[in-house]
């Protein structure tokens, strides 16, 4: 069996049909949904791209990997799925977006060529690209935010589009008479982007895709990595108009969030992207395209999935629908992710198993606590991989799509770092005090942040909107403390043994003396004989000169 | 200058003149206590060799680098005390042991030939090898314990001791009739061992440590990692009978201690160890054996410092005496090491600074809480290099050594992972449930054990022998909650982020906007013309065909 593991960018969990949205409808995403499982509380490991999607990649917490924000390289020799799963026999590949940074200092140190093809693994986060483009090739008056080639603008060139940057002026920009109508202000969302839509860049990730499967011999796993619909909020025709304010849904927010804020949402609050999505006329410019993007995305899906089925490769091919995070939208006063509410941290994520053991989980949802780091698991014991717990710290979801009811997790947790914001400063924190972590039950949720700041908590029961803040509600002291309870237990687990598995542990255990450590012995005669051959008998004797 | 960081191994903080011994007179080691600072609460990481070394060279707990017991694989990449000093200028050289494993698998994943000058450096944790000997050369019926090759048996057969493991049959023997006494037997702790004095292993290590000082340029830091005092307990003469029951310093343990004991403690106090050294014979032979060994060592220090005067190196050379951990000795009913209690997790810690800025502090003792992760940050303060607090945990131990009183932490913190024992099967914990985590203070020190089971606690003013555990004393609920509340601030640290320094996230600020990265913006007149200016202008036109 093949893994198609489709990551979105920046996608709520709550916009498809299947996941209850009145007015978008995801018909391609929806009839996979009803194939497969739809798990309706996944959280990703950070609501930042690089951070969380480190996590997916790795199958563990940012604090285990250091990849804690955007950009942050990942230390070389760090295990990634594309390692365990070549370990296991299936190749692993890239079609699109990471955010990877390579750790160019410790490549060197190690004397790791970039171009050889374990110095590309390791600066890929383990993937061999079939294709890398992180879709966001930005410019400023410091250079670019991002200076690796774009085989996205090179095909657009290809293409006949003019200019350096035509994913600039063409793919993520409108026009408004003979200018460039940006999409980087949102005040250009409704416009449609000057491109042919076959060209945008959605359209062409599926391109990529098609033609890795059809020259792609198995088994493989391929990161099908699309860079939406992530801002610049704006898209073709004829996306661009299918949705209009009369789309959207009422704003998540209230008055009472703004008084008496934690420090850290005050501060988010209070930026130019808060104070940006608190306005109305960006909602309704914004979400619209937002939609668009997506209805688009999904429309590539139903042609990803019928190439699938006409290529007779859809019984062979589990697919994997997901994001590496939500967007705020103007909820809770918000606009993009970065902190922890539901409509930034929680993702959807739908799998489809086509084997006969999953014919009994088809079209069911499931609620259980899953998190990102459960996918480089699940993944490696379909590829029939051994487990491996002392490196991996997500667990596979396969019972979940057998039908099985696991033994599960009890909380999950992601965590985030602001260290990298002029709010860290502000707060007057130290990096290491600029971090957050969540802690989610399928009741609470609480938010801790280090530095001395004051925790969040979120009565998900009574308040599913998590608009009232009880992080110092007195009548709530007990539930913060079970629920510091368990990030402690969490911040104590072991993350870092991952040269020793636990039954090379199990089975070494009370083996040293039989490779002569005695411990303890006074005399000889206190243990077997067998263990002190060597330590008995005549001294040697020098027999050179005999 | 230079650094000369010399580890005894299995050195007990007590077993010094300078720290009080009545008996055992060390005037080399005093003497140059008396030139430099004592520092008498310092703790190493771990109370095993191999994972407390790993925090020395790493400056790092042992969670946050892996090795958690003995043997367990340094991952590759991992920083060391020698990568850091190279990269300011200071070559990092081994004479000795260091208990290092190489992660064979990491390696073999990252192409790095263990020959070569990167495979040894990750191979022997970063130094440059003058000579490594770990000085465990046993062998029973499943075979040796080490299978390098030992260059102390080489120069054993080089001076015609026969048979192919001397360091067994002579510098680890007695012998009685033609018999060998093995020193793995501790009845044979009184027995001189059979060779000659300077060919057993301190000797010869100091001479080699000659032999690389002799030869060197620096700036260099050599680490000096003597095999000794730990066992086999057997010293040549005249070291064997120069100490005698007499000298044995009463046992420190109650029968308190046995009566509802913790049932870690329980376990190590009725295995084979901890019941051999509960025996007085076992003290009385044993621990005369153990002096004889220290001032042995102690005389090798004589040796060596007086190479040092007399090669005019006193003035350039910063020395450091220490040890990866201590040694029951029958205190508490135990023997080896592999708890908490200070014979075991304390070390001595002596520095002598040559430099003027010094002069203020010889002969000074500190009672700061040190940790051994310090050191790696002294040698590169030392060495002139800027420092790494996102990689070492440690903080440099410079200010106190010229006379400064700088903020210093409030706790120290060691870690034990016992899985590998056969007392975790018993326990019925999983390895990940089978470790240890100890926080002091000035005055208390928590033991906390993860897999459900209860802590120990003790007043270290009320109780400085650590007899009474007040582990479940209801009057100490308070002490135990900050001894937590410290163990948690602990555990939550970051430690993994190794890739970033601070300065790089504090310079990159919100910079991101000047790389073309506009969030939450309208409209283009909201912000600095200067940032827009690739978002502005025409439209590119296809030049190609005019």
């Amino acid at each position: 069996m093949n893994i198609l593991y489709i990551m979105f960018d920046q996608l709520r969990f709550d916009y498809l049909s299947c996941a209850g949205h009145p007015h978008l409808h995801t018909p391609h995403i929806d009839a996979l949904a009803d194939k497969g499982v739809r798990f309706t509380r996944a959280y990703v490991q950070s609501p930042t791209c690089g951070s969380s999607r480190m996590s997916s990649y790795t199958g563990r917490y940012p604090s285990s990997h250091g990849v804690q924000f955007n950009s942050y390289p990942l230390r070389v020799g760090e295990w990634t799925m594309g390692d365990h799963l070549r370990k296991a026999g299936m190749s692993c590949h890239l079609i699109g977006k990471t955010h990877m940074v390579a750790d160019a200092e410790g490549m060197e140190r190690l004397g790791l060529a970039p171009d050889s093809v374990i110095g590309v693994r390791q600066s890929e986060c383990g993937f061999d690209p079939w294709v890398r483009d992180d879709g966001l090739w930005a410019e400023g008056p410091d250079g670019c935010y991002d200076v690796k080639r774009s085989p996205y603008n090179e095909y657009l060139k290809s293409k006949g589009y003019p200019g350096e940057n035509p994913w600039n002026d063409f793919a993520n920009a409108g026009v408004e008479g003979n200018d460039i109508a940006s999409g980087w202000f949102m005040a250009n969302a409704d416009k449609p982007a000057n491109i042919a839509e076959e060209d945008s860049e959605t359209p062409w990730l599926t391109t990529k895709a098609i033609e890795f499967i059809e020259q792609a011999t198995g088994p493989w796993c391929a990161h099908l990595s699309y860079i939406k619909p992530h801002w610049p909020y704006i898209v073709p025709a004829p996306y661009h108009d299918m949705y209009g304010p009369e789309h959207v849904l009422p704003v998540v927010r209230s008055d009472a969030e703004r008084e008496d804020a934690h420090p850290v949402f005050d501060g988010m609050m209070n930026n130019q992207i808060g104070k940006a999505f608190s306005r109305d006329e960006v909602r309704q410019k914004v979400i619209p395209a937002y939609m668009g993007l997506i209805k688009q995305a999904d429309d590539q899906m139903g042609r990803l999935f019928a190439y699938l089925e006409q290529s007779g490769q859809m019984q062979d091919t589990m697919i994997v629908v997901t994001s590496d995070h939500g967007d705020y939208l103007g909820d809770h006063w918000l606009g993009e992710k970065n902190l922890f509410h539901e409509p930034s941290i929680k993702v959807p994520l739908i799998i489809y198993d086509p084997r006969e053991q999953a014919d009994v989980s088809r079209g069911s949802t499931c609620d259980a606590l899953v998190e990102a780091i459960d996918l480089a698991p699940t993944f490696l014991e379909v590829a029939g991989g051994a487990p491996v717990p002392h490196i991996l710290e997500g667990r596979s979801l396969q019972p979940w799509l057998h039908g099985e009811s696991p033994e599960w997790r009890d909380y999950a947790v992601a965590e985030f770092d602001y260290s990298t914001m002029p709010l860290s400063a502000k707060l007057g924190l130290a990096p290491k005090d600029a971090r957050l972590f969540m802690v989610t039950d399928h009741r609470w949720k609480l938010m801790h942040a280090e530095g001395g700041l004051r925790p969040m908590l979120f009565d998900l029961e009574a308040d599913p909107n998590e608009l009232v803040d009880l992080g110092t509600s007195a009548e709530h002291t007990d539930v913060r403390e079970m629920m510091y309870e368990r990030l402690h237990q969490w911040a104590l687990r072991m993350s870092q043994r991952i040269t020793l598995s636990d039954e090379q542990i199990m089975s070494g255990r009370g083996k040293s003396g039989r490779k002569g450590i005695l411990l303890g012995v006074y005399e000889p005669d206190e243990i077997d004989a067998g263990l002190t051959v060597k330590y008995r008998g005549p001294v040697p004797q020098n027999t050179t000169d005999q």
